[in-house]
């Protein structure tokens, strides 16, 4: 049974006062305690991407006090794991910081739904991977926590990236989970995402003898026409439909209110199945705009599901359903890159990350554990 | 005969030094000279917009000194008339400003051309207008010089739009000739300009996710393919042909790189023939782009030809051809706005006003000044 509060040790640290309410950091978090509790109390200290030094001291106390696994700090990332000598090895990873607090802090539980910044994204995730941590002794797989900064923010900061390149041993595995929130849903793989500008050229001129030009917005109409009449793809792979996307998501051109303009710079974002690589995405992309100027401005590849992986099938049959495609990119792409089949999996739905009003159904977070502890049971 | 300077009094009165050159602003200038070095020493005085004083006090002294005419100063704007009792008065109108130096100051004649900022935009013009005031005792019709400032900035400080309020007696009239370059061919009337922004409304979500959004910039793509097919009408009026024409001088659109976008804003410019109305103008962009919201930003009335009045029939007999239409918006408007027939008749390529390499074939400033004499001789 859950204690009544997930702190542990009752005396408290620090005091910190956020948006004028003052709540305590703990010295370590009650592992044992209900999830939505131990989530209510990470999303009560404040990380926001590059200020997660807090949190992360929380959770390597709570971990190293807690449990028996091997402790690793680097940054502020925080590493752990078995070591049982199983035959496989279960990668679970989940980031500690949060976009910026939108007057959405502390958390506030109002009956079945707990609102805050970090609620689905994605200390409910957190949450579940250390309760997983702190009650699951003897695990059918081995496994390796992974608690990781600076996910928010540009890429090349992010802590799981820092971990590939200073400790690439601890992301190795037979499966990685990404307790994303997913819907407490098993979203497997991730779809690519390469951004392209398309680009017209034309002629200056004044617009009292507009003859004399060659306007450079007129002539972008063709591709907004491409746009319009794209009928996106829908990939099946493993059972999961992934639904590809293309969308312009910017356009500027103009010199003057009286001038012919010159230049017209359209952007494209293009959301492609793993079926296919960013050579592939561009490829099809430089073909669709044929007649134009393409310039791939950035690509990240997308994750096949790899759900015929055995640990990923019996994931799969933990949860008891069809798992669905990942659309979003996400860091799972990472551990695909090392050829590990990858998943999302954590409570919350993703499309209220970020926003105001970001808050998850608790009894999503309960059912994430009650899936990972079957799973690894 | 012209004098060999058009300078009349030898002794200089201020030095000036402009880009490294030091030239002499004289105290008048011999109206009697060759047109062309009447216009080189306009050139040689820099009067950038809002830095007219000293050449409005050149041309007023020159005025005061050589002539018999009634003058009178506004601000930077120099006035001078004929009251002769004639049936008829013809305005003629130049202004004083320039657009900012390039590089092309002081003047520079090489041949039969003369080189520099003001050649063209206007002070051939002006030259053209100060010999016909230095040389013609008796008109056969009462004439009206309006030498005026802040033509080429914001048109709320022009200097003839100050008259027009402050001293409107000043601008009436039966025939108005604004010497702005024409290539010293009649221009007639004026076409017409209006601009409004083409919006489309959208609704955001993310690319990963994008339909569950309306892309915003997709929509703009039926106005686009509206404006390629557009064929402007060309109208002959009193034997001109306007051309009009319809141009995106401006778009738009994106919030991130991977949103979708829920706005886009097209700028359209449209100069139409003086047989429309700025209202008419708007009802036709309204019905072209039926189906989006439509906002008026500016617009301007274009300027009839009027050639048909008796003075106007008079001056295109003197000028010996066939007037062809103007297609810039000038400052004829303002005369038409008021009932008169006006037109541009001035030296110079218009094409090269406002460029570094701006310059005025010399021949064609005695060809003004020629047919002007012919025409009130």
């Amino acid at each position: 049974m859950a204690s009544p509060t997930p702190y542990a040790p009752v005396w408290f640290a620090v005091l910190t006062a956020v948006n004028g309410n003052v709540r305590a950091v703990p010295e370590t978090l009650d592992l044992t305690a209900d999830p939505v509790d131990l989530t209510a109390a990470l999303v009560d200290v404040p990380s926001v991407s590059g200020d997660e030094q807090r949190i992360a001291d929380l959770v390597e106390r709570s971990l190293r006090e807690q449990t028996s696994l091997e402790v690793v700090r680097s940054g502020n990332t925080v590493l752990a794991r078995t070591d049982l000598g199983r035959e496989r090895r279960v990668v679970l990873a989940g980031h500690l910081d949060t976009v910026p607090i939108n007057d959405n802090h502390p958390s506030r539980r109002e009956g079945e739904v707990l609102h805050g910044c970090g609620t689905v994204d994605m200390k409910g995730g957190d949450a579940v991977m250390l309760a997983l941590a702190g009650t699951v002794d003897q695990p059918r797989h081995d496994l390796t926590f992974v608690f990781y900064d600076c996910e928010e923010v540009e890429a090349v900061r992010n802590g799981l990236g820092r971990i590939e390149r200073e400790l690439p041993e601890w992301l190795r595995g037979d499966l990685a989970i990404v307790c994303e929130p997913s819907n407490a849903v098993i979203e497997a793989g991730c779809q690519g995402t390469i951004r392209v500008e398309v680009r017209t050229k034309g002629v200056r001129a004044h617009t009292a003898r507009g003859w004399m030009g060659v306007n450079a917005i007129h002539a972008m109409g063709e591709a907004l026409r491409r746009l319009e009449e794209y009928r996106p793809r829908t990939v099946d792979i493993d059972g999961c439909a992934y639904r590809e996307g293309l969308q312009a998501v910017g356009i500027t051109g103009g010199v003057a209110g009286n001038v012919v303009p010159d230049e017209c710079v359209l952007t494209v974002n293009h959301r492609f199945a793993p079926d296919r690589t960013p050579a592939d995405a561009e490829a099809h992309l430089r073909e669709l705009f044929d007649g134009y100027e393409v310039t791939v401005t950035d690509s990240s590849p997308g994750a096949l599901p790899g759900l015929s992986a055995p640990a990923a099938r019996e994931l799969v049959e933990a949860a008891g359903g069809q798992p669905v495609a990942k659309l979003g990119w996400t860091d799972v792409a990472r551990f695909a890159a090392l050829g590990m089949p990858a998943v999302n999996f954590g409570p919350g739905d993703p499309t209220l990350a970020h926003t105001r009003q970001e808050n998850v159904q608790v009894n999503e977070i309960r059912r994430c554990l009650e899936v990972l502890r079957r799973f690894v049971a």
